[in-house]
């Protein structure tokens, strides 16, 4: 069953090497082809960093796919689990769940304990994902969405994103064994607020007042942050807290998967000088997030997620 | 603050006196004069254990409702906190929450440490009901529902029901301290199940299938169980988890509050003999799941939900 709803990372990783490819959060075409009109200077250093660990991502993904395969099997009542299983694959895929797994492998945590954060991670997005293109009447908001094509009528779709996220937390709650009660339940904490009012419900919340690309840059940027941002921070600080890294470790981890996040909403929308400088100095503000890693097996892959080639040119 | 929002257990024990009064869950009036009409036999007795126990559910819905205010002060982000705020409070009440307190007593523990958890119960209930009430595009459901002032567009309910369920989470998480992180866990797998897949959204999945009050009878119950008995049942058990109560205890307080829960929802439908008669049949089941628990401190409180005047004529 897995392998027909494969979670997949590639797309994320491929729209990194597109900055123009504007808006394209909810459809990535299956196949991206780099963009280098910014830069005619050497990129391939930091296309090989991506290239080299996309068996790594690979791997990760594969994992959480196979964990939310095994957790919502099709069972009774299946007027139920089959809309919630279906949405929660169709969602685009964020690294962010991904990063939750790297994140508690890089402060030397076995990613089995991280696997239920991941997976409640991706769960709290499919949810914000299916309510965000939920046809309703007299929808206030950020103007035409992109076309999602809808398997069920509007009333499940929105009854499944409700029933999809208590889901996560009942998955992170029975991840207790292999991690710790404490860490678990800090990280329902970290979820809750990335994944709500402290996160994404509020960037969707403003997303509504950026009346169209020449809105005023740091607003898209605060955006972001609450949409994007926050949840892969949260994610990486998730997976720090469950692999038992440092008070410090968790800190740097949850900002530069703010940063990360942020620049991967950022590159969903139509690309500009202004954005691609606010993107420049997230990406160094992340790698500087890093350096207090180096050394340390995985720091690379996390590189990784924000090497991006028109970047180079800087 | 709270005063002018204050959660009232009073509408709910009314209306428990009023069988007749259908499809009530919205806008229950605030004065509702019990219904005799089916009994000219004495009732009392029943009346006076609802009368009697109601000071002991007032300081309990007054316990929950400072719990909540001072949970979601209305801060920054405003746009999110307000709407939030507002929904938790318009939301009409159930004994859910109060039944969490009061089992949670009854097993003889500390009533704070259940308030975190009666406080979720609400937050998951008043999310279920502003999605409920939503207006979608070419809704299928449950046809005309109940006229419900909307205060904000449904965009902003929409998203402001997503942000209520994290934050009940959220709240729970951080009640680790008075509770055991354990317990909490423990709760935090019943409420997700019972706000989830395999409670509220359930029943409303399947309240669509009800044409009319003709249908089939037990699949009216069924949806009152899945839509106000899991719920309960959830709330009763989650209450005697963080009481400490033994498994035996939790059990029996878990089907008590089915039972009680399933009757709510089957007093606000159009009153029948059909209906009159399951009502009958789970009272009894409901009261003899408390017979272990005779001789207790507070048990008559828990009777007092299931009293019912019309009933005494069985």
């Amino acid at each position: 069953m897995a392998s027909s709803h494969s979670i997949s990372l590639h797309n994320t990783i491929k729209t990194s090497i597109n900055l123009s490819y504007a808006k394209s959060n909810s459809c990535l075409p299956p196949k991206l082809t780099p963009n280098f009109s910014h830069s005619t200077r050497p990129h391939c250093i930091k296309l090989s960093v991506v290239a080299q660990n996309q068996p790594y991502w690979h791997a990760i993904e594969s994992e959480i796919d196979a964990f939310l395969d095994r957790s919502i099997p099709i069972r009774k009542p299946e007027a139920v689990f089959e809309p919630m299983r279906h949405l929660t694959f169709a969602a685009p895929r964020t690294v962010a769940s991904a990063l939750c797994v790297a994140a508690c492998e890089l402060v030397g945590g076995n990613r089995s304990h991280a696997m239920a954060a991941a997976a409640a991670v991706h769960l709290v997005h499919a949810a914000a994902y299916a309510h965000e293109h939920l046809p309703l009447t007299d929808r206030t908001g950020p103007g035409p969405r992109p076309e999602v094509e809808h398997k069920y009528g509007p009333n499940i779709e929105l009854l499944t994103g409700d029933g999809i996220v208590p889901f996560g937390f009942e998955l992170l709650a029975r991840s207790v064994g292999p991690a710790r009660p404490e860490r678990v339940l800090r990280v329902m904490i970290e979820i809750s607020r990335a994944g709500g009012s402290e996160g994404i419900m509020d960037g969707l919340y403003k997303e509504g007042e950026i009346v169209d690309e020449n809105s005023r840059f740091e607003f898209i940027e605060y955006v972001c942050k609450k949409k994007y941002g926050e949840i892969h921070g949260c994610a990486a600080a998730s997976g720090a807290i469950l692999g038992g890294g440092s008070d410090g470790e968790i800190q740097r981890l949850r900002n530069f998967g703010l940063y990360a996040g942020t620049v991967r909403g950022l590159m969903e929308r139509k690309s500009s000088v202004e954005i691609e400088n606010i993107v420049r100095k997230l990406r160094d503000l992340a790698l500087k997030e890093l350096e207090g890693f180096h050394g340390k097996r995985n720091v690379e892959l996390l590189t990784s997620l924000v090497a991006e080639p028109s970047l180079c040119s800087a």
